[in-house]
Parts: C-alpha cells; structure tokens; sequence
C-alpha cells in the first residue's frame, strides 16, 4: 500500500497511456461512450437541464464569431469547454439512465465523458487520446468512491464528490499534465467536492446540478493546475481531507487497489431500467418471480424488497412521487412499472408514473433491509423480492446480476437500440442523425481527431441576459 | 425555535429591508465595505489570484462588443458577474486583511462584498440595495458557520462552505428572490458548499479557490433560483444536508438567533495584523507585554502562545514557511515581527518573513492549548502569551479584545489608511486612485447607483486561450 495514495493515484493517471490499456478494456470503454452519448441527448428539453444552460450562456457571454471549442449536444451550439462539460453533464444524469459502478456506488459517464468530450474537441484530440482521458477519469473516481465507503454515501452524493476529481483526471489527462500537475488538479478539485442527497426529500433539481459542477470544477482544477496553480498533495487521504471530513470508514488502500492491472472501468454497469439504480436489482427479482409463475400484477397484495442500507437511505426519504424524476427514486413506482408494463424506460415513466393502476401498486410495496443482500453490497447488488398473492401464496424472486451489471452486461445491439431510444424521446436527434451520430461513436477509438459530433455550422445563442 | 430554521432564514434575508437596518449598522457595514475594497485591490498581482483571473477569462470567452456588466478589481476589465465575483474573490483574502467574524470563525467580506458589487453593478442597483444585500450575506453566513459549530472549522473552511450560502443571499437580496425562491437558492449553494484545511500543510493556493468559488457558485444558485430550479429545502438542517454531513456538533437554534434584533455583521472584527486570525491575540499580547516592559526582542528566549484548539488546528501544521501567504499561518514568524518591527503587515511580510532575525524567534515560539482561551473560544478571541527573558524572568502579557474587534474596533481613520496602504502595495491604484476611490467608498449608502468603481472605457482582455 502506498505511503502518498494521492500522489500515486495521480501519477498513475497522468501517465496512463492507451497502449496499456487492454483491448477489452477499450471496446468496453466504447460501449460506455455510446450509452453516455443517448444519455446526454435525453436530457435536451428537461426544465433543470435547460436552466443550466441558460444560466451559462449568461455567464459566458459567449457570442457571433466567439463561438467556442467545445459542443454543447442538447443545442449543438458551441462554447468554452468549462460550460460545455457543465451543461452536457447537467443533461447526462436526469433521465437516470446513465451508467453506475456498484462498489463505489458512483455513475463515472456523467461526469467524465462530458470533459473528454469537451477537451477532445477543444484540443482535436485523437480517439485513442480520448479513450485513454476516459479511462483515467473512471479509474480514478471509482477509486476514490470506493475509498470514501459507505458512511460517505449515506449523506454525500458520490457521484458529486469523487466525481469532480475523476473530470480532473480526465481534464488532466487530455491537458497533458506532469504527475505534479495532476496531483495540484486532485487537491484543487478534492477541496471543491460537494453533492449532499438532501435534495432528494424535495424533488429538487440538485442531482444535475451536482454532475454539471463536478464536471465544470474538474475543467477548471486541471485548468489552473497546469497554469501553476498549487493544490493540497494529500487531498484524498490528509489529516484535514476529504475523507477526514466527509467519511468515517474511508480505506485508503482502496484508492491504489492493483491500479494497472485492475480495471475498474469494465467493472461499470449499464443502467436497463430509467429508474436509480437501487431499484434495480428487486426490480429484475420481481420481473423473474412474474415470469417464472406467470403471474398477473392484479392478483399481487403485497411485493417486499429485501435491498441493502443503501437503498433505504436514498429511496427512503421518496414516498408519493410528484414529479417523473423523483418517481424514479421511489421503489414502488418502478416495481409497478416493471410488473404492468414489463419495464421501467424513458417512455413509460413519463406516461405512467402517475397512473391508476401505477400509484395502486405503489402502495402495495415496501422496503425491508435485508442482512445477505447488505452483506454483499456494494460490491454485489442481489436483488431479492417476496410477493404475497391474492391466493395467499408467497413467491420469491431473486437475481445474483440485475441486468446490465458486468456479468450480464447489454450488448452492442442493445446499447445501440437504447441510443436511439433516448434520442427519440428527447428529439435531440433524427432517426437518421442518430443513425450517423452511432456510426462515428461505435469507432471513436480508431478516430484520427473525435472532433464535433454534429456536422455544420455552430448555431450560437446570442441573447445576452444581463444578470448572470 | 424555528422548526424550519432553513425556512427562516430564508425568507429573513428575503424580506430585509434597507429601512429595517438599524443606522449604526449601516455606517458600520461602509467601514467594512471600505476595509473589504483595500483588499480585494491587495490581491492584485498574486500569482494565484492572477490564475484564477485567467482561467475566469478563457473559460469566458469575453470579448469586444461583449464587454461585460461587472468590473474586475484587479486589472479593470468588465466581465459577467459570474466570473467578476469569482475574481475579485479571489482576490479579497490573499493579503489575509479582511474581516473575519469571531463566533463564527467566518470570513465574510470576501465571499459577500464580491457578489454584492457584481450584482449592483449589473442591475444598476442602488446603495441601499447594495448596503441591504451585504447585510443579508453576512447575517446568513454568521448564523450558519456558528450553527456548523467548531468540530467543522476543525476540517473545513467555513468561509468556503457557510459563505456559499452568505454568496447567495447576497446574489438572491439582489435578483430580488421571493422567499420561496431564497430557499431554493440556499439549496443549491449549500449542496455545492465546500472548502478543506488540507491546503495549508502544503502551502497550497486552494484558499483563493475556495472564496472564489463560494462567491461564484452563490452567483450561480441564487441565478439558477430565479429561473426556477429547485434547492433542497432542509438544506441546513435536514438529515442529508450541511450539518449531517459537515458538523457534529451543530446548533439548529444559531440559524434563527434574534433576526432583526441581533445584526451579527457589526460583531464583525478587522484585521489590523496582514495574518491569520489566529495569531492576533497572541500578537497583541505579545505588544502588550513588550510595551509595558520596555522588552527588547534580542533578550527574549521563548515566547508561549496560550491559543485556543482552533488556532492548533490551523496554524499546527505550518511549521516551516516557504512562501508569505504560508507565513501569515505560523505562529512563530507573525510573533517576530511584532516583536522586531512593531506590527505585521503587507509589506513586513513581504520583505522580513525569511529574515534572520525574524526566523530566528520562530524557532522560540510555542503554541499551548489554554484551558480559558479555549472555553471562551469562538465567541472571544483572548489573547495570552508567557515570555520567558534571558535573565530568567516569566512575563506575562494579555489582552481580552485583539485589536479590530467590535469592542476595540478600527477607527475610519485607520480603515482609510489601511485601504490606502493595500492598494499602493499591490499597486492596484495610485495614491489619487485611491482617494477618489475612497470618497466614493464612504458614501456608498446614499448613491443612487453603486456604478463602476474605476471610470473610462473598459479594458477587455481579447486574448481567448482554446483550453478552458
């Protein structure tokens, strides 16, 4: 175990280069690019995702001939890599479909691809260089999420947290900075990390805020760190760091776990249903015991999850849904979307959370915490569901894998087909634009330059709002 | 008690009046508005502050026709007011000569004057509304950072995480936020709160990120909030919010204390000492005992600084400065200049932090928890030092209120002097500068518009760097 895992985390990072990354590492690393991309489409037209983006094209002042480096996808307009990465991460996470790793409970894509994406472009990097950002940034908040343990992800919204020194890994990567550049960048990002899962009770809009800065503060560490600009050298492991003030089982071991030998991006699991990823593993139990019995929805009295703490502790506060989003944090509404209409997508959500039959199966659902299934989280997320029936026989469901975790992983034909899922529901791209944009992604690894994602002209905004 | 204190002080600093505040506090909120400009026009120059200024300009892509609403401090550019309160907060702590509130360990002026003139600026606001807005921040920060309590200032700057909030109160007084808005604003400034000690073990530059992004990222909620996205409403209080994550010993009872009877901002101390905080009583008591018995440096063998636990905490691990901003956090050298030059300011760190004699008396000086400054700590800062004499005598030196507090407060004479001094050091203004810059300063509460500071055109920076 090393004696500075900040420094040998960074270092690591900052010189991770794409030949040493193995194949199938890459080919992954491509399918979690081309889920990311429908993902950040999805978000284009969500009233949070849209705020953000209003909120930097004022700050900007981005105008006419001024038109950026970088592309923000919901508009295909162009601005700095700082409000590109903010907005097209702002619009990555909302429609929950973005990917997650189970031991660091984190979602790498949302905030990572947003700054390769943007410094690739900003900088024409190859695809090669942009694969190896990416792997750097999933490495290093996987890593880090890990680290921080539980007693972190009670309060604190890791994808927030480790995620901003993950896009600092990515930014770093793509700026090309010294080890002692990137470890400046981890203590400037380390000491802006931030994401409470407070919002949640309300409904609010924090989760896309807490991506798009994550994001955004991973730009600007590796921004000033290769201008020169010092950050604190044990910023994940020090006395006064983050761990020493948001964790209280953090295990520093963690962060330098068999780094180039172990890849945790490969470890990352794709999200099927649009729904937290916590529902997820009673959801696919419920769809097994349905399937394995037959069984109709109406006759069911009463489902129990059995989930492990976490779950409790995010999907807790979230008893009758007001809103899509918060309906996909509430266990009872997915598991009444998986048992009525066979899943919980995008489409479904938005037309369903709220109807008769949907709120009634709701409230037929309860959360019991479960002492194997805790056990093994999180590096295992089992999922284990009871179902009392009409007829007074209970069923049990269970699945050691939900689906699109590692071991039972969406193939490139699925991937592609919730692609185009996503950016039909959003209208963020045509059938035939999607069609072009797959084509480029399936093959950014061999792309001599990633360049912009739309062809054409960049269509700048050009109001000006005075107060922001 | 309120049993929403988030709620509470929400709508209080939404609903504050210019009217409502009494008119000793207004004259007090100039003298800290005059103290604040001398050091945020100090920072110019430093390399960490000039970092910060170009990443804000890159980031931005200002430029031309597009010249901006608010006015950069530093080197009179115009930019939005998003990246002008970064800059000129980033600015304002460097020479460590603002204010800082005792009970609340917080420092106000730089995370709420930056936002404060910013937003004036752009919305062509008044000086009422300017003194009203200010007032609103520091009320909210006080009462957060005492809420936090100490076991937070243990790991986090508090000027970082409670002036996030103090930023967007500030921002929302302004934007003229309804109260429900004013809640949301304090939600999503409070989810991105951050800052960590981490830094000063490395003198690292994080502490100008910290006030710079409190003051941008309250820019930002306060903007987001205005347009409808929605904060955590128990973002304070709540079992997911600050203090759960951020405190263990925290005091829901200091957010709501006496609003609109108690005005913490006049509780507000000045620095006299261009140091950490933490070394002023200690300073002053070391004047003392020195003055009363006619010392001289050379005979003294070693110096006892009897500090309260935060002063361990925060001065403990600088031991060896490298750099001045590291200097103005060990005890030792802050101590030799007092006793060899009579004070500490801006230039006697400049020019004597390594000297000989001056290191020489670091090496006599030790810190040593003290059971009553502890116990009066944080509401007062009591300063006691022992000095042990070459000819074997103990001295023993006190004072019970360090020069600037409320009961030993800064004359306008001398808050006119320091100002002029701060701004001859960084050369931000020539001395004619400053005097025109001080008449405006003085009576800011009755201008019917705060306007630009610095008259003439604007200089826009035009260069547009492609990666940030």
């Amino acid at each position: 175990m090393s004696d500075h895992p900040s420094r040998t985390l960074a270092t690591f990072v900052a010189q991770l280069r794409f030949d040493a990354i193995p194949h199938e590492v890459v080919e992954r690393t491509v399918n979690l690019y081309v889920d990311w991309l429908g993902s950040a489409l999805a978000g284009k037209g969500a009233r949070p995702v849209e705020s953000v983006a209003r909120f930097a094209r004022a700050a900007g002042t981005c105008a006419g001939e001024h038109a950026g480096t970088a592309e923000v996808l919901i508009d295909r307009t162009r601005t700095t890599p700082y409000f590109a990465a903010m907005i097209n991460a702002a619009a990555s996470h909302f429609v929950e479909q973005d990917d997650v790793h189970n031991g660091s409970v984190f979602h790498p894509a949302a905030v990572v691809f947003p700054v390769a994406l943007a410094l690739a472009q900003a900088s024409n990097a190859s695809g090669r260089e942009f694969i190896a950002a990416v792997v750097a940034g999933y490495e290093t908040g996987i890593r880090i999420g890990e680290f921080l343990g539980r007693s972190h992800y009670k309060i604190f919204h890791t994808t927030g947290t480790a995620g901003t020194v993950a896009a600092a890994a990515t930014a770093g990567r793509l700026l090309g900075l010294t080890p002692e550049q990137m470890l400046d960048a981890f203590g400037s990002a380390g000491t802006q990390a931030s994401g409470l899962w407070e919002f949640l009770r309300d409904a609010a809009d924090s989760k896309q805020l807490h991506t798009a800065m994550a994001a955004a503060n991973g730009v600007m560490a590796a921004t000033l760190a290769a201008d020169g600009f010092k950050g604190a050298t044990h910023i994940l492991e020090g006395a006064q760091g983050m761990a020493a003030g948001m964790s209280t089982d953090a295990d520093p071991a963690r962060l330098t776990d068999r780094l180039g030998e172990r890849w945790a991006t490969i470890e990352t699991s794709f999200k099927y249903h649009a729904a937290c990823r916590h529902t997820h593993p009673a959801a696919d139990a419920l769809l097994a015991v349905i399937d394995e019995h037959g069984l109709e929805p109406d006759d069911i009295v009463q489902v129990t999850a059995h989930v492990h703490q976490g779950a409790l502790d995010v999907l807790g506060p979230v008893h009758s849904p007001v809103t899509v989003h918060q309906a996909k944090f509430n266990m009872g509404t997915v598991l009444g979307l998986v048992a009525y209409r066979g899943q919980a997508g995008v489409n479904d959500f938005e037309r369903d959370f709220s109807a008769g039959d949907i709120v009634a199966f709701r409230d037929k659902v309860r959360m019991a915490l479960d002492d194997e299934v805790d056990r093994a989280y999180p590096a295992r997320w089992i999922g284990k569901v009871s179902v009392l029936m009409r007829d007074g026989r209970t069923l049990r469901g269970r699945v050691d894998e939900p689906k699109g975790d590692p071991g039972n992983t969406l193939s490139r034909g699925e991937i592609d087909a919730k692609f185009r899922q996503l950016a039909a529901f959003s209208g963020a791209a045509t059938d035939a634009e999607a069609a072009q944009l797959l084509a480029a992604a399936w093959n950014v690894a061999t792309a001599p330059h990633v360049g912009m994602l739309f062809g054409g002209a960049p269509q700048v905004a050009v109001s000006i709002p005075a107060a922001a």
